[in-house]
């Protein structure tokens, strides 16, 4: 396994190098493919977009514009983006096609972290190192600069390019099933009501399934929609999708208690603090550990129905894996 | 000017028989139309289908169904939907095409006043004279209800029948505007900030064109596009909305400094004690009531064009100029 990485990456771009010498040859990932590279293109051309996409700083009432600025540009990694990207790619589609639907997947992601750092919710004040959006704009500001950015999403998703098989209809239902509350709000809820509560792995999982994997899932399967994919490669892409935002968020749990909070950008050993039910907490490190390969494993099974294994998708699986942050 | 009132019509309905009794004949408005069978028809069948749209209060997690059903179906006076299909008709169009849309633009009005009501923005205990949401469910929950509202109301709008003229993309851009950071959201803000300050007449309209008049415009150019309106009629009802939703705000201060709190179902005189600007405030009473009937006035020149002159929407403007509560 190799892996260019592009000169003074970001830290979280080392992330790679560092998977690709302190663990064993993990799940034969990347394949030469220059993933840091993906990444950091990527990024820019993502950023670009939303720039784009949000009313200027200098819009009235500039306090909203600034707040939703401010988080949406707060150093997010991208990853949902990319992974629209990808599954794109992957369907033999162009990447452009599939930029509003990324950048729409992104401003959901950014809402519902504002949303979720709220003293009404999870009372965050640090998010990828920065204060929390109420801890700088307040909390009404914090909440309407959420419903802002949840809002600019259908915008968004309402100027994608639509296809034969998946008109503009199909994108809204797809974005506002996957944010909505039996997805995405529903894992918000899940997660609040199971506080201090002992839950079991299926209850711990529905929550995962909701609050993370959802709205992952989704972008994948944009990014499909947007190449105008067969419906044989839509459930493959769902299957993908499923998966990997599954361990993504066993991962998540298992940073929560072994990393720092610098390292994190986010207050680290906050799930133990508010006594929330983790997979370290139920069935151990060692054990999650195993339960996150076997899900990302589940997610290169999906790929094989397609070229060359759709490697930016599989390679982006491994980095989600691997990732210390 | 004769109105016809169903046998124990719900109190707001009676305020059309005062408006009938109370004042001189102000802007020959109803011409014997039944607008109190109008809106208790519809109100009804609007219900109906929110309750379709909606997911079931036993639906996992049921706090979040709950919780959102709570403040839709808190005894609203469904008066944006009324406006909707009122405005369909006018175009020659069937209420049932305009139903989505106005379902869709009842759950946005709905999410905002859950939001609006939150102790960081507005503090409000009470609301349509129940507990507001945050106050039986939490802020936590009040929050997502809101976030969970305004995500169903693109999942609703994506299910509205598209007409030749106005695609999916086209109504989604509509709803998402109308409701979105420079417009509901933008509104809020201004008010927010507003608070305590001395504005001008300019400002003040400023903030109730978006806090107020957007998402009632949006509602009846929504009934217009679901009917396939030309562009000259989408035009006029562009007009009317406006000029409703100016005329409505106006009211709404007028009766804040004019009517008990147990007649208007949330705390009378909120906006005084808020240090809020309003058009009694800034201009006085009198004048205030003459810059409604101006408004409303406009609205009604708008419908010139319409065969019947738009009857319902033109007796839902002067029920408006004249409620109560």
């Amino acid at each position: 396994m190799r892996i260019v990485l592009a000169a003074r990456a970001p830290i979280f771009l080392q992330t790679l190098l560092m998977a690709a010498t302190t663990q064993p040859e993990p799940l034969d990932s990347a394949r030469g493919f220059d993933l840091a590279g993906f990444l950091k293109t990527r990024t820019e051309r993502v950023n670009r977009a939303l720039n784009r996409f949000l009313p200027k700083a200098t819009t009235k009432p500039q306090t909203i514009h600034r707040a939703m600025r401010y988080s949406l540009f707060a150093g997010g990694k991208r990853m949902r983006p990319a992974l629209c990207l990808a599954a794109a790619q992957a369907c033999g589609g162009r990447e452009s096609d599939a930029l509003p639907a990324a950048c729409a997947v992104e401003c959901i992601h950014t809402y519902s972290l504002i949303h979720d750092d709220l003293p009404a919710m999870d009372n965050d004040d640090f998010r990828r190192g920065k204060p929390t959006n109420h801890k700088v704009f307040g909390e009404g500001i914090a909440v309407l600069a959420g419903d802002g950015l949840l809002t600019l999403a259908f915008e968004i998703a309402a100027r994608a390019r639509a296809t034969p098989r998946y008109p503009h209809a199909r994108l809204i239902l797809e974005l506002a099933r996957a944010a909505g509350s039996r997805q995405l709000v529903a894992g918000q809820v899940a997660d609040l009501e199971g506080e201090g509560k002992s839950l079991s792995v299926p209850e711990l999982r529905y929550i995962h399934q909701r609050k993370t994997s959802a709205l992952l899932s989704c972008a994948v399967r944009l990014g499909g929609m947007s190449a105008n994919c067969t419906p044989a490669q839509l459930e493959a892409l769902t299957a993908f999708g499923r998966n990997v935002g599954l361990a993504f968020q066993v991962i998540d749990d298992i940073l929560d208690v072994t990393q720092t909070s610098e390292c994190l950008g986010k207050t680290a050993g906050k799930d133990t603090a508010a006594r929330k039910a983790t997979y370290p907490a139920i069935v151990g490190l060692g054990p999650s550990r195993r339960i996150a390969r076997q899900l990302t494993e589940r997610a290169f099974r999906a790929l094989e129905m397609f070229p060359g294994e759709a490697q930016t998708l599989r390679a982006l699986a491994a980095f989600l894996l691997h990732r210390q942050t």
